[in-house]
């Protein structure tokens, strides 16, 4: 029975996220009806990053076992064949050892916040990035997030829901920069908590707006209190780029 | 009667391009029908480049004469709040002189042309590239395209049903790089033929594929026969990025 590893690409505007759902489209939930049809069987791929609703991803990474020894460039077609004309894309699949998971196996998670600072209305970016108008400072959203690397308590940045046992992370790379009108943010770490990138997000755009200075960032942190955190970006600006192994 | 220019970005996907039709959503049309409910006038906008079916704008520009004498802000801001939720942004609005006419204003359009080169399906870039499945060598398209460059009577690579008296045009730039998967064709001129960017495209895929060396695309030009092009590329990669006065 060999074990598959999925690289995959979505668009997560029309999924209700990843993880399948008694009702509601999912991502995971597709790729379990694709699989089905492809090989009869009824399998569960198992992934890298549990994406919320509306977030994307350009390499999110999935296991799962079938029993008949397929090729592996077989299953990424066939898959591919059967997801049409969901916005889905197997990029690769290949035989994994069966000790490979998906999840637990990941030794580090890179996500991509993308924000457009402007004032007109998003068209070619709807759905893929947050519209912010008030302009924002790249430079001092960027000095202010160095205060979050490193191994801490995350409370303040993490959702009510999270089902982590520990608030305690150690994020690896948080970075801000501009290209135009957009304002790209990279976070690395080996696991996240529920909602943390865009709580970090949330909490970047009040520094970059001047509303928090990076004590006040500093602060929110210290603070190990979830109220403390300023409004969640919306999940259309998310993308889980990369998942390292 | 102020004349007004608007700056304008579209995704193309949901619309039968930009000129106004008898039946169908057009981009012309949209904005007209927002013209309207903004300030009750009968007004068609003239745009600079005539985009058709599915192709997007990063920077369509427009002008509108309007009776009453609005400022410039207003005008853009009504206007984004009558386009809801349609993909159509007008990025600016400003008061333009009375001689200025956005087509024959014009001394040069930009447009883009994005190929995806991989195997696997399009999901964040669907309807927004050329998904090509064979291996493409940029090198080799880029010096090709280069013997397009100057003017030419471009028949080989204008649509049948193209209106412009002559042929002959003045090609200043076409340039071809590899960013990663993709491939961007860049292209420039005072003017274009209909179907002109989706013709050269298809026409340096073949390049690309080996197909078709220099030599082949140069007589191609030279026999001045629509017969000699290449398939047309689709109108999901193009994007018509700018245009200067």
């Amino acid at each position: 029975m060999p074990r598959y590893r999925l690289d995959i690409e979505y668009d997560g505007t029309p999924f209700l996220g990843w993880q399948m759902q008694a009702d509601g489209r999912t991502v995971q939930g597709v790729l379990a009806e694709a699989l089905k049809k492809f090989s009869g069987e009824d399998v569960i791929p198992g992934g890298a990053g549990r994406t919320d609703t509306g977030v994307h991803a350009l390499g999110q990474v999935a296991h799962v076992d079938l029993e008949k020894d397929w090729p592996a460039d077989t299953v990424r077609d066939a898959l591919n064949a059967h997801l049409r004309p969901d916005p889905i894309s197997v990029l690769s699949a290949e035989i994994a050892d069966e000790a490979f998971d998906a999840r637990f196996s990941a030794t580090a998670r890179h996500y991509r916040y993308l924000i457009v600072n402007r004032r007109p209305p998003l068209a070619l970016m709807a759905n893929r990035a947050w519209l912010v108008h008030v302009a924002l400072d790249a430079d001092a959203m960027h000095d202010a997030a160095q205060v979050l690397i490193g191994n801490h308590d995350f409370t303040t940045f993490r959702a009510a829901a999270c089902q982590a046992k520990s608030p305690v992370k150690t994020l690896d790379k948080l970075t801000v920069r501009r290209s135009g009108e957009t304002i790209i943010i990279e976070a690395s770490a080996r696991s996240f908590l529920h909602h943390q990138v865009r709580s970090l997000a949330g909490a970047l755009k009040f520094v970059g707006e001047g509303k928090w200075k990076k004590h006040d960032l500093k602060a929110a942190l210290d603070a190990c209190d979830r109220a403390k955190c300023p409004p969640l970006a919306p999940s259309a600006g998310l993308y889980l780029v990369q998942v390292d192994y």
